[in-house]
């Protein structure tokens, strides 16, 4: 989709008029007096977790924001494969696909080697590499995130707006209150309510309030970490320019004038532009008052030389200062007292936006959140479980903070030459940025071993699914309509626990079939932990989503002979699910090939209702399946 | 995505509640007093005509249906691979995707030969072949079509919210009236308004109106063909079977029962059963009055036996008798008069639904008459250019109510066997519809020579581009971006035409390259048709749009290299439109072997503003373009 043409409009693209793409905000109810879950913060950690506490009727979700609207422009835009990964399970991912930017190449510029006031492009480099995940890397305003969250929000079987102008002014915690132990009052900042107070009892409050969380200060965290006071200023641009690279994500590293980084933008004309600022002295602080947008386009011009760039609007800009830090823990929990209030996104974790990081991390923080509070309060399981948001979530921050810091070391460093040898060299700048291609996709986030994901002693059973990462989706051709689809895609943000049999060498459905003695056992063993965990009320599959993959293609075998458990009859009317059924050929290759799936024994996979691989078995281990269940739900009768 | 488990809910399934699914009706607001184009009735073909008209904001556009709102169930259900293509230039295609069922095999059924009462499968075939569209063939309820139509004109650049309520009166036309020669009078249905009269006065006319369509009468053509008194009944239902193709498309003949269609529907649960009714006799008519649901149900039970189908719940049923009729003329145009009142639709040519071509031949017909009357309005054209809208559409529903005539034939007949040598074989049946595969997905149509098609001179040029049929897309790789993308969908409905230069061996925009002689030409020579027929104020590609494909890898060429007419400086910035040069390579495999380009020649093609091949051409035939241009458009000063 090409727009944008004629100047930045914000809203959805595809509405002509930009007066129409305004939406009106919700009407200015009062707060609720109860809720069970109260969001604090309208980004994308607090929207993402609405939107997934959208999915559950029964669950009361409260979200307020400081600002009077919906955000319009600015802040982030890279939207990383494994977040693609997520807003596909939301059903949205398509139309983002569609309307943002893709990243296909990087380019790499350094100065020339003869004429050092010049840049020369020293390589291009495919961004992502083959088959890292069946999602592009993209690009789009955060602007058109909210708006998509903000509709299946609108769209749930809860329906969920946000409450705007509301600033939170205090939060306490009561812990001899078992239903809602947090209190937290607002003040309102719209005209017609200018400082009304509201209160607000929660049973769990999470705090998506940025870096400066008021949530994070009242439950005693800190942000702890390090500045190295380089600055950096932001402009999303329409410009005109004869640098050739200008449609590729750009690294640029002059030899004096410092360093940028071009991002291409959605609709095929706006570029972001990441520009060194000059070295900050100590306890300086930038700000708008001390950059101007000259100034900005001057630099980028001097870094750029010999090439131009011709600013003709400026939709958005910030500058901002690189500071690597990390809060002290990522819920109020306390040696023997449960956690009721959680942090989530910039609350917990800064650093510079330039690997693109922010936006994600902060959804993958909310999306590992979602479904343990949907389970509590749900009761699939016990409030122990919230303890494992801040155990797996903090080790990922660390190693994003980490990550950040030596990237941005690296990218700020002047290039390596006769006169600066301590710079860094861009080749080893270039070989860094693709070593951590996987970490920036959002792909290699790794939970360590607890009750939720095994320590993996069949893990060369399925060798390409490791346990404690996100299941690696490719196709399969979905049996009873021969359609060819992703198998991950199966997998929806809904807060159901997946079983994925993978059939070893037996016929399909015969006596010897291990899916088929797996599904006997799961169907009708009272220690089935779906026949335990299940409600009595509810389909089948409500809890436990049994699918399973033959190696036979699909035409060989019919319909008639699945097991009721992979077709079950479910609703009012007792209609059968005929989509749990695959065979692993597809488009002429095997999901087994591609994913390591033993031919020989198969396997089984269970997966949590955030897409991480949970275990690995043996497709015949029922006494595996039976523990790994007992450990984290508890029967709902 | 599943859905309709719980029942049938019409809107869409995106939205968790059905009564959010409700869109409020339009405003009901007074017809306009005159109109450049007046559309009669909000089916597929009015709606896709209103569609194509809101992306021209100079033109004025009004639509009317008799019912009181917009459809919500029923109809049509199939959409064809090149309908999906045309919903591809709308950007809505991937919405469609997501929601409809894929229909990926066909499955065909028989009497047993062993046990006659029974039926028993005999093959079941891929349903579209490979490569023959990007696009897959897919089901989903018209009504859905309609909702995605209705928000294309919401958004368009000239808003169209249609008139409910409306019923066509009196359609005059006074060929003495330069400006708005035809009146029609409507009556209001809606209660507040019953039976006020409203008069307006248009430039043209469509008569979509249906099979009834009182345009059609008003400008004295007549619907001619013939009945073979077959009744059908059709049934949307919810179903509990152990029919074992209950989710494939299957055509089911019994030896004598009669014959059964199933069309596996969008959401997992829903089938659509098109169910043979015994012959009626002469003069009998089928109506909802003298056929009852359990009839159908009953039916449908016997023609599956052994197998058993339980409905569980009817979202919508219908009963009609085949007919093949044609109408004497798509337009009111006599000799030396030219057309001002167009008909479209059903209101042409109507034929059994089971082929699945009503919609599809329905919204082809407006997607032809579109364009042209925007040529028409906007003054790019000559109004002798709407005389070619009968002649190219008359030729195909020709050849769609002779096909279909021929396959319900075949369908409703008996299985050829030992006591009926007279009926027709299965094997004879599929092997039919095999051979008419390209025709139901609409991409063999094919228009004959005139102003707007070659008669094919350089056709060798570009073997699998056939002059008079769709251009068929496959990858190419962006260069300014290295996306992977198909080159067809960069033609939108937006009444541009595509002239689009395949390089031959030549150096990249070396002296010798011919796509750069093109450009150069076409750029600067007073006698380019870009120079003569783009009004001054408008882009430069605001009426023909030049891309170019080059067969060298994207990344061994470079964006400075590149001729301005391929990058033009667009819109109040004069930023530069970097979408329209291609690297023929991408996924390993070259445009150019995939659609027969000539590599050592390379050529060029002349694309319609509705997809259709125009001409092929030599490169360096600079004097065929002129000509071809010549004939269609007129300067625009």
């Amino acid at each position: 989709m090409q727009f944008y043409q004629q100047g930045f409009q914000p809203g959805d693209p595809r509405i002509t008029h930009p007066a129409d793409r305004v939406i009106a905000p919700p009407l200015k109810h009062p707060l609720p007096q109860e809720v069970d879950v109260m969001i604090v913060g309208c980004g994308p950690a607090g929207l993402n977790l609405a939107a997934q506490l959208s999915k559950f009727a029964s669950i009361s979700t409260c979200i307020v924001e400081q600002k009077d609207d919906r955000l319009l422009v600015g802040q982030a835009d890279g939207i990383a494969c494994r977040t693609m990964e997520m807003f596909e399970a939301y059903d949205f991912a398509d139309q983002i696909k569609q309307e943002a930017y893709w990243v296909n190449e990087t380019a790499f510029w350094k100065p020339d080697a003869n004429q050092s006031d010049k840049i020369a492009r020293s390589s291009k480099i495919q961004d992502v590499e083959d088959d890292l995940s069946e999602m592009p890397h993209v690009i789009i305003n955060q602007a058109r995130i909210h708006d998509a969250l903000l509709d299946v929000m609108r769209y749930g079987a809860r329906k969920i707006e946000p409450h705007y102008s509301r600033q939170l002014r205090n939060l306490t915690v009561d812990h001899s209150d078992p239903n809602h132990p947090v209190t937290l009052t607002f003040e309102r900042l719209d005209s017609q309510h200018l400082g009304e107070m509201e209160t607000v009892k929660a049973k769990y409050v999470v705090g998506c309030d940025g870096a400066r969380s008021t949530v994070r200060k009242s439950i005693g965290r800190e942000l702890v970490g390090d500045s190295i006071n380089q600055g950096w200023g932001v402009m999303d641009v329409l410009v005109v320019t004869d640098f050739p690279d200008i449609r590729l994500k750009s690294a640029i590293h002059s030899s004096h004038e410092g360093n940028m980084l071009i991002i291409p933008r959605e609709g095929g004309y706006m570029v972001r532009l990441y520009i060194e600022l000059d070295k900050l002295k100590n306890n300086e602080r930038l700000s708008k008052q001390t950059i101007t947008t000259d100034s900005l386009i001057a630099a980028a011009n001097r870094i750029l030389h010999p090439y131009t760039i011709e600013v003709k609007e400026i939709a958005w800009w910030s500058v901002y200062e690189i500071g690597q830090r990390l809060t002290t823990a990522f819920d109020d929990a306390e040696k023997g007292r449960l956690p009721h209030v959680f942090l989530a996104g910039d609350a917990c974790h800064t650093h510079s936006p330039k690997a693109g990081q922010g936006l994600n991390t902060s959804v993958n923080d909310t999306w590992n959140l979602g479904w343990k509070l949907a389970h509590v309060l749900t009761g699939r399981t016990k409030p122990e479980l919230l303890q494992s948001y801040s155990f797996e979530r903090q080790t990922v921050a660390q190693q994003l903070i980490d990550f950040d810091r030596e990237f941005s070391k690296m990218f700020s460093a002047k290039p390596k030459s006769a006169s600066h040898p301590e710079g860094v060299d861009p080749a080893a700048f270039q070989q860094y940025f693709v070593q951590f291609g996987r970490f920036t996709a959002g792909t290699a986030i790794h939970y360590p071993p607890s009750d939720l994901v095994s320590s993996g002693q069949y893990q060369e059973l399925a060798s390409g699914q490791t346990i404690g990462m996100r299941f690696h989706s490719a196709k399969v051709t979905r049996h009873a309509d021969a359609k060819p689809m992703h198998l991950g895609h199966t997998m929806k943000a809904d807060g159901r626990w997946h079983i994925l049999a993978f059939a070893g060498e037996q016929t399909f459905m015969s006596e010897t079939c291990k899916v088929k003695i797996l599904c006997e056992f799961l169907h009708q063993n009272p220690a089935s932990p779906i026949l335990r965990f299940t409600p009595q009320s509810a389909d089948i599959d409500a809890i436990i989503n049994v699918q399973a993959v033959f190696q036979a293609p699909h035409r060989e075998v019919e319909l008639t002979d699945i097991h009721p458990l992979l077709q079950p009859s479910k609703g009012r009317y007792g209609l059968k699910d005929y989509e749990k059924v695959y065979s692993a050929l597809c488009e002429e290759s095997s999901f087994y090939d591609k994913r390591g799936i033993d031919k020989k024994n198969g396997c089984l996979i269970i997966v949590r209702p955030d897409q991480y691989v949970a275990d690995v078995l043996p497709l015949d281990d029922h006494k595996s399946i039976i523990r790994f269940f007992d450990s984290v739900l508890i029967s709902s009768t």
